[in-house]
């Protein structure tokens, strides 16, 4: 006998955990479908020659990798065992690893079946990934992504749509966020023109400690990072900038006016910003120079969403890429994407308490079962309701009423029909609103379009 | 530059057979909600604990184990390892493993979450499974199953259910099935009258290949296993029974009139085929002795449906259990469920050409785009259209016409919308049915209401 446990950083859902994730998905892929995305999936499995080195060397550490089947020790060197050489004794003894996001199968994806996509290629994809990640509060080592890209188009119209995308579903979640944009250009504009075009990584990621720790930390530890004062100093209109997005790209206008790369990040972000005036964006969006997520990925836009109303990292976040593909053969091939975070939208709903009642889902009548003769009564009806659409359940066996009401109750179950001797002699049932505790008896043909009517 | 591939076995799903492959998973989960079922997830790694010993020694050979994270050598011991003993070597290297099938986690996770369940619990579970089987023409490493059950009640009322729902899942599919139904009472009845209580198993299994190889190989099988000629003998009549479910069961109780477990089959399944007659089941239900699957596990009925119409193994397959958690320590867990063959049920669908056309989730209309000025008339008609709840497109650059049309006919976008000069001068649009080649033009204000019309 063996007290069961589940490995560490991972989760079961219940069935109300499941509502709520169902509510969640289903609301993002609908919004998907609406601008016009499709879905693929991948296996959980890929070649670890797929995965490895896509994630730097820490990323290759949190890889969960599968051992060989068979005899997974045949390509096993005994002098590195005898040397603990573990990187290259695992690359003896796994092929396979779990898939640690959905952008490197996508990029392998797209190369394998590159004679079969027309392009521009609008995917989404809503899939566990796995990370040997330390797991702690909220961060888990299963975990959903729910990404969106299009990939074969320059456009910024694109980024446009990503932005109207993530507009609607928070909107339909009832979170008010703010939308974080900034452009990978504008920042590389920034370091050239302060004389550091080399520092860039080290600069942004700088900035984006600003609201953490504040600004004189930030100066120290851009001084610490090797920039010199000069460039410090010049820095410090940025790193304060205040205004409208308006404001804010007409100073970075005359200050990249001798980077073609900035000014060309700015007009970017120009032309996004036009494009949205027109259509009934309910978000504010703002103009974060701060922002760097990905940094080494991204060439363009760069995307984040944050809730208003709680404080929590970023929900959502994304931007565009200039070759997705190129690690597997395959050139030029750019695109703009955005992934939502499923685990911290959970917890944002639960917070401020957004959760629909999803009943659509529930059982919606509950028949108590008195015994066989009574059973014979009801199962026809039962299936009536069923035949039109109504979901609905006979409770197994005939147990103690009190048992089978507890199941209603326990079950969110609104109705429950009751039909005994004198119900069954008179061909009607008894309908009790569990919610407000009213009961009626009503002639059996009719129990349908009651419920219909209640519901 | 490396060639992507993906670990053999496995598979990349594209848009159009995720079109399939949610129909099927679709159709399955909402008839599991007509009859009150109930989704959970469990994680697509267990721990090792949990998985080994549930399948045989061959399962444990199958099951994907993951190599632990860190230092994966610090258990390991070297005289293991120079005299290569490789199970203990992978159980001091892997802590975990992919999930082999949804029993076995269903099974610890009723153990663990015993005290928030209502019992019956009624649950559906919809997700991958993964087993290092060698891959062949229809089996896969990494396939979804799609299991129903209910644990904690003995009533045969959910037998019937759960023909019902493989009734009614098949008659949404259009897909002609029998329903063979078997009890494992009556096997171990039929062992025991011939005097062979002990080689139920090997009975069975020989009866069971009966189809494939025939009576004469059937009788030398049972005779190599150890079955005496007076009890094949007594054999022949239910190897070679015919006649109607009520024939066959005259028959089975006179003959096991002598095996009280026999007669307890006999009537389990006479309550079982009496209720389905007060419904309208629409498959041939038939009683088949030779079905014997999972017997070690099944301890009354046993089910499995075929398609008549395509020559393919089982497509559903189930039976009622006694013992669910035991091995986790919960005694008395009884319950009964079955089993939908996603990958199956997708081939017959195939060959049978009974896919609808799915185009709910397909985009509705795609605006070309005539670069700038067109764009900026077309977007706020194109938001009008998804705020309407209609899926809806603009091409996302100025491309060739051609290229756009093409791009229409790929996705197989029923209706193309043109607003060039002319059209936006008068604030009109033409609109192109794909299918018929017919365009016409229409003021744009009246745009939602013709596609709403045509849809």
């Amino acid at each position: 006998m063996q007290k069961p446990s589940i490995p560490k950083g991972t989760r079961d859902f219940s069935p109300e955990e499941m509502e709520k994730r169902n509510y969640i998905f289903d609301t993002i892929r609908r919004v998907f479908y609406l601008y016009g995305f499709k879905p693929i999936e991948t296996p959980a499995m890929e070649n670890l020659a797929t995965l490895m080195g896509k994630y730097g060397e820490e990323g290759d550490k949190l890889l969960f990798k599968i051992l060989n089947s068979g005899d997974f020790l045949s390509e096993v060197d005994s002098d590195d065992f005898e040397n603990r050489r573990l990187v290259k004794l695992m690359n003896q003894m796994c092929e396979k690893g779990l898939r640690y996001d959905l952008t490197v199968p996508f990029a392998r994806f797209v190369t394998m079946h590159r004679n079969e996509i027309t392009f521009p290629f609008k995917r989404f994809q809503i899939q566990p990934v796995w990370r040997a990640d330390r797991p702690q509060k909220g961060r888990y080592r299963e975990f959903f992504q729910c990404d969106a890209d299009i990939v074969g188009s320059d456009s910024l119209l694109n980024e446009v749509e990503l932005i109207q995308i993530m507009d609607e579903a928070y909107n339909r979640f009832g979170i008010r966020v703010r939308i974080l944009m900034n452009n990978r250009k504008i920042l590389s504009g920034i370091a050239e023109i302060i004389g550091e075009a080399e520092k860039i990584t080290e600069i942004t990621t700088a900035i984006d400690k600003l609201d953490k720790i504040g600004l004189e930390k930030t100066n120290e530890e851009l001084a610490s990072k090797g920039i010199g004062k000069e460039a410090i100093a010049k820095l410090q209109p940025i790193i304060l900038f205040n205004g409208s997005n308006r404001e804010k790209l007409t100073a970075l206008k005359e200050m990249l006016a001798f980077s073609a790369t900035g000014i060309k990040g700015v007009e970017e972000m120009e032309i996004i910003l036009n494009k949205t005036e027109l259509l009934e964006i309910r978000s504010e969006i703002e103009l974060d120079l701060s922002l760097a997520r990905g940094l080494n990925y991204y060439t363009g836009a760069i995307f984040e969403v944050k809730a208003k109303d709680v404080s929590i990292g970023s929900i959502t976040g994304g931007g565009r890429y200039d070759n997705l593909t190129g690690v597997f053969g395959m050139p030029g091939v750019s695109g703009v994407g955005i992934s939502f975070g499923a685990d911290r939208i959970f917890d944002v709903l639960n917070q401020l308490e957004l959760y629909p009642d999803p009943t659509a889902q529930r059982t919606h009548a509950l028949f108590v079962n008195f015994g066989e003769k009574e059973e014979n009564f009801v199962l026809p009806l039962l299936f009536s309701l069923r035949k039109a659409g109504v979901n609905a359940e006979i409770y197994p066996e005939s147990a103690k009423i009190k048992k089978q009401m507890s199941y209603a109750d326990a079950n969110r179950i609104p109705y429950v029909i009751i039909a005994g001797e004198s119900e069954i002699q008179e061909n009607k049932v008894s309908v009790k609103n569990m919610l407000t505790g009213e009961q009626q008896t009503l002639a059996a043909s009719k129990l349908l379009d009651y419920l219909s009517s209640q519901a």
